[in-house]
């Protein structure tokens, strides 16, 4: 009668926290993506799982909630942070479209993609920033666009998710030339592939070379605002502290 | 010669990583604000620890450079991410300023106030989102402004940093003001005090209810957008998947 829902951090296990780590151990029965399940396998061991392919979402989160409201004790993990782009929200619909309001249901944060990217990358996010997938499943492109847009007229650092897959080659690109119209093309941006996982790799150009690369899925994207700077190898937004020197 | 910049994440001990916990016990020295550094106290036992007083963290990072520069594995912390309204960006700064390039920087991530108020709200941030905060000691005040109009225009869920402080009582409300030009008074909103400590408390308002409420500076606000939703007790931004029923 427990449902977790839980963040699992960009990969690699030493990312979860003490919480989430708990709560999985709690768990009898555990529930997600079958690439993120294998990523946290050796901290599940033999427990039971349920996996579904992408884009099966609502199946996968619908036999979680089922199985909670019989009585067992069972987390939906997403990668990152639940919360974000990730599964918790699917389930609280659910929860309510079902009407089980007697399972007790507790979210457990994890680091998202914005930050473990940032990491990886210096500190492109101390400031206000702003978070966009690129994804236009759900989303109609136009207010994709005009979140980029207005974001960057905004001067928010942006942190972009899922900015490209096959069918989308071409979307990264689109959304820099938005950027491009409000800043300018040298803006310092990043971005970084497989956080956490073996291949890690991360990258620092400007936004005018951005728009030329070509980056998967696994990707985040990161475009520095006018207080962006590449300070060593790093990409920093600096924040305006006097006294620095 | 390695300097860990340490998110903490939101309060408890059980939500640092694995990853963060692993750098503690590596550092010999740890740098932060006091009232940070006495909630990982129980982690750090003995260690020797650099405190100075909010306002002084240029002195502080400065600190911590220089024993890094001098041989010592220092951890500069701050709660939740470092590089979120933290210290990272500060660090890499001073470390651009004195020139120090020959000491070994990592910067370790955290779980960020937006998505830990976000898991004990419900689900607020599942989609694009911006980040902002209130505090205009380093951002001039028309530049908040501009953000918040332009992220309600987006109609971006908002999470609002640093709402109040002793001499800030009213931006909250100045803020809600700005963002009710652009999206109804009825839309969903949600504040947490002090996240994952002693104390914590959540509340679920609307917008208008926003504008009147008295938050500290322990509190940390999530406005929703046009698909922001009370479900149950939870809040909730509908991402907009089919066939939930």
């Amino acid at each position: 009668m427990k449902l977790y829902i839980i963040g699992t951090g960009p990969g690699e296990a030493s990312q979860l926290t003490e919480k989430a780590l708990e709560a999985l151990s709690r768990s009898e029965l555990i529930v997600g993506y079958q690439v993120y399940i294998d990523l946290i396998k050796p901290l599940i061991g033999e427990k039971e799982t349920f996996t579904t392919p992408m884009r099966k979402e609502v199946e996968r989160c619908k036999y979680a909630v089922e199985a909670a409201a019989a009585g067992r004790t069972v987390a939906v993990v997403s990668s990152g942070d639940a919360g974000v782009y990730g599964m918790a929200g699917l389930v609280f619909e659910i929860l309510e479209a079902v009407g089980y309001n007697h399972i007790q249901v507790e979210v457990i944060p994890g680091i998202t993609a914005a930050t473990s990217a940032a990491a990886v990358l210096g500190a492109p996010l101390t400031h206000d920033f702003a978070v966009i997938s690129l994804s236009d499943l759900l989303t109609p492109w136009e207010d994709i666009e005009k979140r980029l847009r207005l974001a960057a007229q905004a001067g928010f650092a942006i942190c972009i998710y899922n900015p490209s897959s096959k069918k989308r080659g071409d979307y990264l690109k689109k959304a820099c030339e938005i950027i491009m119209k409000e800043a300018s093309g040298d803006t310092p941006c990043g971005y970084v592939r497989n956080i956490g996982r073996q291949g890690q790799t991360g990258k620092i150009l400007t936004l005018r070379e951005l728009a030329k690369e070509q980056v998967d899925m696994f990707t985040t994207v990161i475009v520095g605002n006018r207080n962006t700077r590449v300070m060593g190898n790093k990409l920093v937004t600096a924040r305006g502290y006097k006294d620095v020197e």
